[in-house]
């Protein structure tokens, strides 16, 4: 991307060209793509102005010197999940002999400029983000100074253009619903992620897929959305087993919200699985050791982090990807959480 | 620590001085300097002694002028754990401005020679190690440069010149024990950590001087060391409970491992807390979703880590601290977990 893109500037532009053009010193030019503060804002906006025009476009200094470091770039610390994407990364950069800088934007699913200036100003060999919303103008900005991004299960907010590495949503809520199905259940409740999060709606509607081919309709008020957290799963969980025609069965959006709806099947005095069945989703290594172990899906979110890091050093090294969007597959791990209903509808 | 330190070198030497006393150039010695991969090791070696030997002290660079990056070293990523440190650190560096690094060393507990090579080209404002034995002379390998480094919980391996912030375990070993004996318990089993590291046996002794207090006697075949691992709580909890006289309680090493604890309490038929008391340590996120909720203790880990990071951004603007080691309390936090015995021995 960074050598073959087609709106590679002529080979005229220079940084004398872009001086010339606005009326500033080379030295002016250089501080902005070098993401220095020290410069008037009035005069950074007509730089960036002019580059833009010119469709000047930095080179990676050091894309060819083998040397660098990656940045990681959270939306947000979540426990557990963050980790395992950690994990898949550093063991890709340290096997290139590159650095890791790490950072997170407090829950923001889109970096802030400020944000944006200091990570240029430290020039990274490229940036690996994680569930986070890049605008066209942020983007843009990133290519100009030539510095390569990827991102890890985005959602369709980030454009087609951006090489991404996600997992199979849709097939990892069939798989859940097949699953719950095949065991003779017929009233499924989903919680899914928060609604404007792609991958929970992916996850949705492969669950109704497995309903429809099972032939078996969808109550709407066991569809619940909300966030990932055991404190949403035990809400969540509570209002759905307080129905008066409550569900034999719950498909979680998290290994950790499922840890939530145990507990307030707990409370309701069901059994699990006897009474109810309960699937997780993501297969963190904490699923193993809840009471009963998680039925859950495999999000392989170590390899997902991988490969967009493999990616991105392809990328650093001026090769194009072969595909701009990978989807690793998800599969299904029975535990014993998930069990036949007690008494079959 | 990296102005004031009594082996500063006399004003007069200079790179200069290096390069005539092991006649290289002054190019070769800079090299050796920046930690660069192109000197011959015969070299390197010569140069490297003549700066020992001349107290040759580098400056950073970077610590007065705002900018750069902390490098926070695990000895490796354990789940949980690590990102609490992580959420620690991050807080402080971003407030502050500075960038932050990640690297683990593969469970290896002392940092292999390239490797401190490697971090030294890099030139971070300072280091955060966690868990890591630094050897004495890769301690002079980071004074030389002038690069000062902090220790988050370390055992005694390290020198006490080190500024390391920890927790009070042998506080923490005393709290859980004191917390059993007064519910009425008389068999108390310990798994702690490994026992080559200090926290483990600070705890172990932290439990036995509430015993003592108490004028309970311990059973030695009662106090198991092991990995901080779930698998290990499981395999020591099934020893434990399948006893012909078995232990009422146990104090685990860590909430992920009293969660093996509670698989080997279930499969033994024992309820808990009715049948069993267990307690775990750290407060993890988790150990609030643990079936039943942990009991346990709550090691501050977020805020060492913050007040680690606070501590070694002083040293890189040249202050002393003012004491070389913090202890943070440790607290006992009580949940669903523990009960009295059913039968008081």
């Amino acid at each position: 991307m960074t050598e073959h893109r087609p709106l590679d500037p002529p080979a005229s532009t220079t940084i004398a060209t872009i001086a010339n053009d606005v009326g500033v010193s080379v030295a002016t030019v250089s501080k902005v793509l070098n993401g220095r503060g020290d410069v008037a804002p009035g005069t950074r906006a007509r730089v960036e102005e002019s580059l833009d025009r010119h469709r000047y476009q930095r080179r990676n200094r050091r894309s060819s010197s083998g040397g660098g470091r990656v940045d990681l770039v959270f939306h947000e610390f979540d426990t557990g999940w963050a980790m395992e994407i950690l994990r898949g990364v550093e063991a890709v950069t340290t096997a290139a002999g590159l650095g890791l800088s790490v950072a997170q934007l407090d829950g923001a699913h889109r970096p802030p400029p400020r944000w944006l200036d200091a990570l240029l100003a430290d020039r990274p060999l490229g940036v690996v983000f994680v569930l986070s919303h890049l605008a066209e103008v942020q983007q843009q900005h990133l290519r100009r100074h030539g510095i390569p991004f990827v991102v890890v299960d985005t959602d369709s907010a980030t454009s087609a253009s951006v090489p991404t590495v996600g997992s199979n949503n849709w097939n990892g809520g069939l798989l859940a619903a097949r699953h719950l199905l095949d065991l003779g259940h017929r009233r499924i409740a989903i919680i899914s992620g928060p609604p404007d999060v792609l991958c929970s709606r992916a996850r949705a509607a492969g669950f109704q897929s497995a309903h429809e081919e099972a032939g078996v309709p969808i109550d709407r008020e066991l569809t619940r959305y909300g966030s990932f957290s055991a404190g949403a799963g035990h809400a969540h969980g509570l209002q759905l087993l307080r129905l008066a025609d409550r569900p034999t069965a719950i498909f979680a959006g998290s290994d950790i919200q499922a840890m939530g709806v145990l507990r307030a099947a707990r409370q309701c005095g069901l059994r699990v699985p006897e009474d109810l069945s309960v699937i997780g989703y993501d297969n963190l290594p904490v699923s193993a050791w809840t009471d009963p172990p998680l039925t859950t899906i495999n999000q392989p979110l170590r390899d997902m982090a991988g490969i967009a890091t493999q990616m991105l050093l392809e990328l650093a090294r001026g090769n194009e990807p072969a595909t701009s969007r990978i989807d690793l597959v998800t599969e299904l791990v029975v535990r014993e959480s998930t069990a036949p209903p007690a008494q079959p509808r």
